[in-house]
């Protein structure tokens, strides 16, 4: 069953329009929400975050406070409370004919989501993964969770072709972020990671980090690393919402440290585990 | 009546899968061809721009020839033979389970197309329109016409809601194109265009002024023009191919030349207008 414009339907029969503003201009705003058997992951941050977005590029919902109860009967009516599951909503424009310009007068914008069992894939996590660095050739407001994601895919779909785990982007010759992951760096024992900015988006896993890597008093940096230091940098994570920490240990066909995950990413690890366990409670 | 995979169905009965990966990542391209009361308006440049923008986004649609004849099709249906009309087509990587890699076994693509009378709008024509100038905040492979056009949308709305007809993009002071059409401007008798590059779409209406000016006598040079130059405009023009050629006398808040369309934007209108009449005959 998923959630398509007020209804909960079964899934193979929501149909979007193909004058949907999603579909013709990428005019439209995502969120994926991770389900821990009980509780979702910071769902207020993900609602904010949604919020901001739907703002930024001018879409009113006026339901945006529902995605939360949304979410929960998702869960619900597809059996999953007891699984780990991921939540995913879209909201567009809406359904016009086709112009550049906004629907005159404005339109309802299209708003679905749907809930499926996700299993976290864990060899790489203890491993660690490799990482391909590629020029950020992405528009310049990846603060803004749109689904306009086609760079994305093209140059996450090459890493993979290459070998690799993910791309991570390099503007100015400054390391952004990843394909669908943040990234973070140890250099020196500080650990380092791209500032919010217009070349980042904000996650809410990487926010959470930061918090967990200070309060285990590990000090942090909201700063870019330069792809040249990359043969300093002595261990490196991603993270993200599904895939939470991933070590990564090659960077390029740069060894990472000892090119299996350090002390610093376990820590982190171990400690974004606990504060998992500690919501469950 | 409109075309989808395969088929001639009713527009209305034509529904997207919301696991379309046009709709979840923007992986697509689209093409928008003129119809002129009995003839596609230079249809083969149409047909190899589609083809390049699929080869670009790995996209396979082994059918990519039948185009032509797809469209023709939708003229005829629609009854739109003796009309002015657009034919809009969108293929995307697809349906499949969301996720960042392409599909594995690949998935057919989705095929889209309709045609819909097209009565083009003459006032700016004659009196001639304004242009705002906006940072270019758009990915770094505009030569690909894929339905990512978020950037594009919301810094037309953006110009409209300000009172503008368009927006012309600045990368790093140069202006590159508009949101759905390049721009032209002549200088000392010049008549200077953004040269094809990843920053611009290569359009085929400019391809075609670019052509009849040069056969008219009227010098011109791929080069990009600084905004800083504005001031030594002493004509401007846009192009595509829904709109043709339309005289632009204000960019921001300079007037261009007299605040009128001036004579070589006049002479290359007259030339473009007989080159079509010569393809009807």
């Amino acid at each position: 069953m998923a959630y398509f414009n007020g209804n909960y339907i079964p899934k193979d029969e929501v149909r979007i329009s193909p004058d949907d503003r999603g579909f013709l201009f990428a005019e439209g705003i995502y969120e994926v929400v991770r389900w821990y058997r009980g509780f979702f992951y910071d769902m207020d941050s993900h609602v904010s975050r949604m919020k901001r977005s739907l703002r930024e590029i001018k879409i009113t919902w006026p339901e945006e406070d529902t995605f939360p109860v949304i979410a929960r009967e998702l869960i619900r009516m597809n059996n999953l409370r007891n699984s780990s599951a991921l939540v995913y909503l879209e909201v567009t424009r809406g359904s016009a004919s086709r112009t550049h310009a906004f629907p005159n007068p404005s339109v309802s914008p299209t708003v679905y989501a749907y809930a499926k069992e996700f299993v976290p894939e864990n060899n790489g996590k203890e491993s660690g993964v490799s990482v391909m660095l590629s020029e950020d050739i992405r528009w310049s407001r990846c603060d803004i969770k749109s689904v306009a994601l086609l760079a994305n895919t093209l140059l996450f779909q090459e890493a993979l072709d290459k070998g690799f785990f993910e791309v991570a982007f390099t503007r100015n010759g400054l390391i952004t972020e990843c394909s669908h992951s943040n990234i973070f760096f140890a250099v020196n024992g500080i650990l380092f990671t791209h500032p919010e900015s217009v070349y980042i988006l904000s996650g809410v896993t990487r926010k959470n980090i930061i918090r967990i890597a200070r309060k285990t008093g590990i000090p942090v940096k909201e700063e870019a690393i330069d792809e040249k230091m990359i043969g300093a940098v002595r261990e490196a994570f991603i993270t993200n919402t599904s895939g939470e920490v991933t070590p990564v240990v090659k960077i390029n066909d740069v060894i990472i440290g000892e090119g299996a995950p350090g002390p610093l990413t376990r820590t982190i690890r171990e400690r974004f585990n606990d504060h998992i366990c500690s919501l469950k409670h």
